[in-house]
């Protein structure tokens, strides 16, 4: 395997190989594979936006994949902002389509069109919607799994309300709801208010949400946009209020992608692969059983036990029953990252115990068994309170304020004053090559002058190079 | 509300739109809006699929939904039997393609490319896979909500084997998984292996999976194919055996799609709206609460508590608090299907009951709150049976059997001697205007003589009109 301080590209799709988590094989570049394991790390990811949406009153739906060019050319900015990067249907069976069809990068065109018919008085409002589906997006640069791909596993909210102000609040749900699943992952991150020239094409404003990656490069999860009336004025969406006035909805959406799976590689995994967060892991424990001629019926018995009582109490568990050398097995579930693993020996039995071992610091110890559930427990939190506290300090450590445009370090998050106008920020871009991520969503103490101009400015700036 | 039994077409579009199972006003025709309820369902029946697949050690995988053209047309039989009905993607943002590209009509031709890179040796051997995804067909018949659609929601599992007997032994095991399946959403279907015009292409035996809807038409729900090494052949399939010996792989699949909603709407649904099984119902009961402006509070309360005890033993509720007429409840869950509703007031609390509705006989009673759990498990249970016992006999009433072709009766599945040639085959398809399910899987007790060419028979074949 590569090292990851050396060579983190290649360590990457080191680890995306041997964890078994999706197969760049497939006959067209930047379309994967996923993989068994893979697959159930994306679905575990999933299953949990599912329980959040569903607690904040979202409805799940699905629309369908393709958009007609007709609907998805009514925002300008929109289809000015995807039309490089879009795939065409052009053709069904024998036939030339009349009208061409768009395989969605996002779905907006196709939602708002019915969400004018599903909207009549401001008693449907808010909507709020999600779906958890594939979008595609014609990349033309260097692709990664999970992180640069032309098949985009996602979700998307979509959200409609009757102010500016209810919209607004939307906003604040989806960034409580963003801690709790970033919280469940480990995952620290940014909200950055992106720059006008870099905001979602139509949007009002957009919310970027980074993580920082071992290369010092910034990774953007997902994001947030209020859209204002932008949206709703060219596909007609509007509700009769109080007052039997007709008025334009105002929308927001929030979006996550799977890379969430390509952060939590690089942000926890290691020389020896993955580090899976508990609350995500598709096994959060595995048990080995030690084995030997004389006892292995023993062990054996008593190791199905564990797991049956483990199952029995919602915890992820896998009995690794193989024929094989348990360090041959150790090996394999440290590349998976299986947070806890759990040995049962007859030594183990006859003490009444369970001895164990973190994936994150690789810490042993043993568990009475008579506190096994307990006990188990608390070291999956105490796994994830670590994972998240050490990511935390990482991702800190690599801002840097810088006050002069000399010197600029390349290989961290630069934090620096900027006066907001599009020529500084143009010009700052240009000539160091950085791209700016934006300003804080929530506001950060801070003194300064505009690294170009020189204007005194009362909040930062953020820049990164970008994965 | 139209009525069943007068006018079949437009009751079940009356119950899709009143049920909000699915909106059909998106701008792309037999591309449909899965809404809330709808969607809840589908997912409820995919969670289900899952849970089979898996304890039949089936790895869940996703693979892309485009196909290179040079992939797609190895097969000659398959792409045959699909250029027909297949979309083209030709662009990609402001280029065109070299290679064009498919959208999956089924994966066949995505997964054998890989599958052909996983499999080396026997111990390989035998490889299980499933997918759920949305697959893509050019309908040019009249398209219908989840019966006739252009994007299909579907499961398809793909397995390899080292024999034609080890794959024949996997076709079992899908019969058994299907068994299952269809007990829970109480649906009869019959398994009829194909004609050898009819079967799936590139296949070496199709066996198809029907029920049949109250306009005496059959649906196929799904199938389940047995491939030989006809795709192995083409995809370099192969793996070397104890001997070292390099062998093709044997191939099935077994798929099912959102028809299975539109069975269970035309088999179970009635003039009040959708009847939903149990075992796949969103919502398996509704609570009720009946309110007197004396005793609102406690009557709520105690609703919450029903709510909460039911829920913890794993029963899907729901607490229907709104503020509106229980009557006008009753006709909202009704058309929704719910299979019980429970009804909580005053009454009922003091005789320590509560008050229930069953949605499939409109049979009421109470049951003890000290019973509570085991009580409406009991009656769910008893729900499922009935609507299963019902639709079973009604699948047998429209089963005739023929022996002549004079007087075919129209709205039956026939059932009737063929020598199985082809020729007599088409004559009676082409005369008559039926279609030809197939000949039993399990073979079925029967003495007659070829309806067309009078040749003796041992075993009927069954035809229809199909949706």
């Amino acid at each position: 395997m590569s090292m990851k301080e050396d060579n983190f590209a290649d360590w990457y799709l080191d680890i995306v190989e041997k964890a078994g988590l999706s197969d760049k094989r497939y006959p067209i570049k930047g379309m994967n594979v996923w993989t068994p394991y893979g697959w159930k790390i994306m679905r575990q990811i999933d299953t949990y936006i599912r329980e959040e949406f569903d607690a904040t009153d979202h409805d799940e739906v699905c629309f369908p994949l393709m958009i007609p060019e007709t609907e998805f050319a009514k925002e300008k900015d929109h289809i000015k902002g995807f039309d490089e990067e879009v795939y065409w249907v052009t053709h069904a069976g024998l036939n030339e389509l009349d009208v061409r069809l768009v395989i969605r990068p996002t779905s907006e065109t196709a939602m708002y069109p019915m969400f004018s018919l599903w909207i009549r008085s401001h008693q449907d409002l808010p909507l709020k919607t999600y779906q958890i589906v594939n979008t595609f997006r014609y990349e033309t640069k260097q692709t990664r799994p999970f992180i640069r791909v032309r098949e985009i596993h996602f979700f998307e909210s979509h959200t409609c309300h009757v102010s500016e102000e209810d919209a607004q609040l939307q906003v604040e749900e989806d960034i409580e709801i963003l801690e709790r699943i970033a919280k469940k992952i480990c995952l620290p991150y940014t909200l950055l208010v992106r720059t006008e020239w870099d905001k979602f094409p139509g949007a009002h404003y957009t919310v970027g949400i980074d993580t920082s990656m071992p290369n010092g490069r910034t990774l953007q999860m997902g994001s947030i946009h209020h859209y204002r009336t932008n949206f709703s004025v060219p596909y007609d969406i509007t509700y009769e209020d109080e007052n039997g006035e007709h008025k334009h909805a105002h929308q927001t959406t929030f979006g996550m992608s799977e890379r969430l799976v390509g952060a939590l590689i690089g942000v926890h995994g290691d020389d020896q692969g993955l580090v899976m967060p508990p609350g995500i892991a598709p096994f959060q424990a595995v048990i080995i059983p030690i084995l030997s001629k004389k006892n292995a019926d023993e062990v054996l018995a008593a190791s199905k036990a564990l797991m049956s009582a483990l199952s029995a109490a919602g915890i992820r568990v896998k009995l690794d029953d193989r024929d094989d050398r348990p360090g041959s097995k150790y090996y394999d579930w440290e590349i998976k990252g299986v947070p806890l693993r759990l040995e049962l020996g007859a030594r183990d039995i006859e003490n009444n115990v369970v001895s164990f071992a973190r994936r994150d610091t690789g810490e042993k110890g043993a568990i009475a068994l008579d506190d096994l559930v307990p006990g188990v427990r608390m070291i999956l939190d105490d796994i994830s309170d670590n994972m998240l506290a050490r990511a935390t300090e990482v991702q800190k450590s690599r801002v840097q304020d810088i006050d002069s445009t000399e010197n600029i370090p390349q290989d961290k998050i630069l934090r620096f004053g900027w006066c907001g106008c599009e020529e500084c920020g143009h010009k700052f871009e240009d000539t160091f090559d950085f791209k700016i991520l934006g300003t804080p969503y929530h506001p950060e103490e801070y003194q300064g002058k505009c690294i170009i101009c020189g204007k005194p400015v009362d909040k930062p700036a953020y820049a990164a190079h970008t994965m």
